[in-house]
């Protein structure tokens, strides 16, 4: 370490996350000073050592000081910032490394710089064992902040195609963001794998084991993600008693509802990001009052194992598309200016939704700064070359009566974007008709009503 | 009137609605005294008197006084109410009839109350000709700021089947919320009637005037509804040329901002209620960039026009079925005890999404104070009715590549809600593999994790 570097951080908050981020920290040779509220959690910390107290925590820094809170989000990061604020001096830096809603980040490095303090919103990725080994760390905040911090993140993070999983993305709450919008593609595309399964279970007559199998083939070919690898694991796994564990999990999703915010944005901002939305809505249908229908008993689908890797990609690269969409148009809303083609490349390594896919939006972002979600042609024909067989184990699932929400949300969307005319010129119509909210002509500019007579 | 009953209230904003709203005070026996900060709203007055300002306003009334807010929602509403304070005594009324969000109104109702004042939030719908002659009026607010005005009230509001269209319908936001998931029914229904006509376009073959007969047809029967009615004036419109407006108008839709809260609001309560985003979202493709595919050449889908109509029914009783699954878990989150079956009777005067097809839903929350959405048979026989030629126009979108987002979504919802098992087994195994978020099990209770080994 170069002199002036940073050789020490103060960390607070040390559950599974902050503990793991320690140990990766110390291995890679900077010196970590604990602090939890928890004596509990001080007591078995193992990667440094450990303050009695936030103001000896701060005491044993030198300054300018950098403190990373790792702490649940929302209440106990702001008791933890009030609670330091007495101590540190001007030129100290806080980073919050919690799952913090950006908006909260924004609020932060705004209240922080007016105190002369420096702020940096670090969305990390990656779980216990990324934590541990490498996570992907998505930045946003005082650009100050992470040059001085970036010695440390660039060690810790995952490598991916010759870089580290983190970087820079922009000011306050650009890097938690990012975060947001990597939760929402995640249930994304956990929904399809987890509709893709309930397909070959229901119309192609696959056991848990025979998936399995195909989900590790998958897993050597364009589908090859942490997610697909993730699914081959649940269904190869075995209950107690030999048979699959698949079979006694309780068919009713969770959620922390941090997979929501990117929905709710996408709905706020105005940005066509469907899938978002139907994936939240999908877990939410797991937990309603159902009906006791009569499973299908559709013959089983030629050929739909081999149908479903190029649909399932077509549809997992269209979500991709519409997260990246929702990155652009929040950049746009809140003057970020995201990198999209090194986000792209830094989703490669560490993150949950990391995923060979993820190169061909890499490439269209390398090669045009402002693209369409789907405008480079590779990813088009990506999704292109799973049309075909995408449309056909749909209208098997429709005609059998089995919910496929994320396959069919997708491909409307997907559609959607091919066609010159939707069906909007009706909706302004009845707009008028009803509000006189008015309508665009196509012949020439301007507002324009019709006089539909007496209401 | 009898002694004491309320016979002239305070009108703050003369816009279009609130102008028209005093000329329907007036019309019904009632004084109107009208105040705007806009002079020339006031010089245009002529439902009553107009006081010069504020402090003549409320000197002008007798108390304890009624203040009737029709000013837009957020910060003007906001700044009129602190104008007013200091003006008003202990026991006088503010009622807020604009499009207020229910956080806000929730947030005010607290605020006056603490300081002697009576709430009332009004979400009026109807629009100009029903602010005239007799909207759809859902308050919420103080029980005893309800009975002051409820004669009024009940003399302005639209009559539907015996009963004024108007009701108390819980505490504080109570009313705005209903009106914003009003909102959002209306969205959803509009997106279906617009793709209803893309289909018939592009796979029926027929021309806006021929659409607009068959809309007619439908006003008569199950549909009968003032959407169905608006859709068929709009499809009946001709241009200065003698064309179809239709043709003329760009296809890109607009909207105000409220239709959305109802789908925000779902994603955060956790309800499914995707068609409320998907209509959202659908006006949002509309908007963002799109390809050039050629318009499909598929050939006269035969029976479309027939297959619509109880289609067409089916996905509008899913769609209010949203409406009111997500209007009885706010009841729960915010302690409102919705009256679900009055809120269906009064939704059948007055506003947008007055249709028929309410008249089931009212008997289905008649017998049974807590149903699920499509629990009563009435409802279900509707749906079940629809089922088949709906699954066989939405296939017919997906094959010619036609988006359908608002059909696709609602199939898929309705489908999960008759399945007894459906693909969270799957999600729930995964989030154990990645993250350790444990699951239940369908042979014992409690949350359990599987030994993943080595992440």
């Amino acid at each position: 370490l170069g002199a002036g570097a940073l050789s020490t951080v103060g960390l607070i908050g040390l559950g599974v996350m902050g503990r793991n981020l320690a140990l990766n920290i110390a291995d890679r040779g900077f010196r970590v000073i604990g602090w939890d509220a928890d004596p509990a959690a001080c007591a078995n910390f193992a990667a440094g050592a450990v303050a009695t107290d936030l103001a000896e925590l701060v005491r044993d820094l030198e300054p300018p000081r950098a403190l990373l809170l790792m702490v649940p989000a929302g209440e106990p990061v702001e008791r933890v910032i009030d609670a330091l604020r007495p101590h540190l001096a001007a030129g100290d830096l806080i980073a919050d490394g919690g799952n913090s809603h950006y908006r909260d980040s924004r609020r932060r490095a705004d209240a922080l710089r007016q105190a002369g303090l420096l702020y940096l919103g670090l969305g990390i990725s990656g779980g216990e064992a990324g934590a541990r080994h490498g996570p992907a760390i998505m930045a946003g905040g005082d650009r100050a902040a992470y040059a001085r911090l970036e010695a440390l993140l660039e060690a810790i993070a995952a490598p991916a195609g010759g870089e580290a999983c983190v970087a820079w993305l922009g000011p306050d709450g650009a890097g938690h963001f990012v975060k947001t919008v990597h939760n929402g593609i995640e249930y994304a595309v956990m929904q399809l794998i987890a509709e893709a399964v309930y397909l070959l279970r229901h119309l192609g007559g696959l056991t848990p084991p025979e998936m399995a199998g195909l989900f590790r083939n998958w897993n050597r070919g364009v589908l090859e993600s942490y997610l697909v690898d993730c699914a081959a694991a649940v269904l190869a796994a075995r209950d107690a008693g030999g048979g699959p564990l698949l079979d006694m999990i309780r068919d009713r999703a969770g959620e922390k509802g941090t997979g929501r915010w990117a929905a709710v944005e996408a709905l706020e901002l105005g940005v066509a990001a469907p899938s978002l939305a139907e994936a939240v809505a999908a877990r939410a249908m797991t937990a309603a009052p159902r009906g006791n229908a009569a499973e299908p008993s559709s013959p089983p689908l030629d050929g739909l194992p081999a149908d479903l890797e190029p649909a399932l990609l077509a549809a997992a690269v269209c979500c991709y598309g519409q997260g990246f969409a929702l990155l652009a148009a929040a950049g746009r809303e809140y003057g970020w200016e995201l990198p999209l083609a090194r986000i792209a490349r830094l989703l490669q390594g560490g993150c949950i939704i990391r995923a060979r896919l993820l190169d061909g939006f890499a490439a269209a972002f390398d090669a045009d700064a402002t693209p369409g979600p789907l405008a480079h042609p590779a990813l088009a024909a990506q999704v292109g070359a799973g049309l075909v067989p995408w449309r056909r184990l749909l209208a098997a699932g429709i005609a059998a009566g089995l919910p496929l929400p994320l396959f069919a949300s997708t491909l409307a969307w997907y559609d959607a974007t091919t066609r010159p005319r939707l069906w909007a010129d009706m909706i302004q119509g009845m707009r008028d008709r009803f509000g006189r909210h008015g309508f665009e002509r196509i012949d020439r500019p301007g507002q324009h009503h019709h006089d539909w007579g007496e209401a």
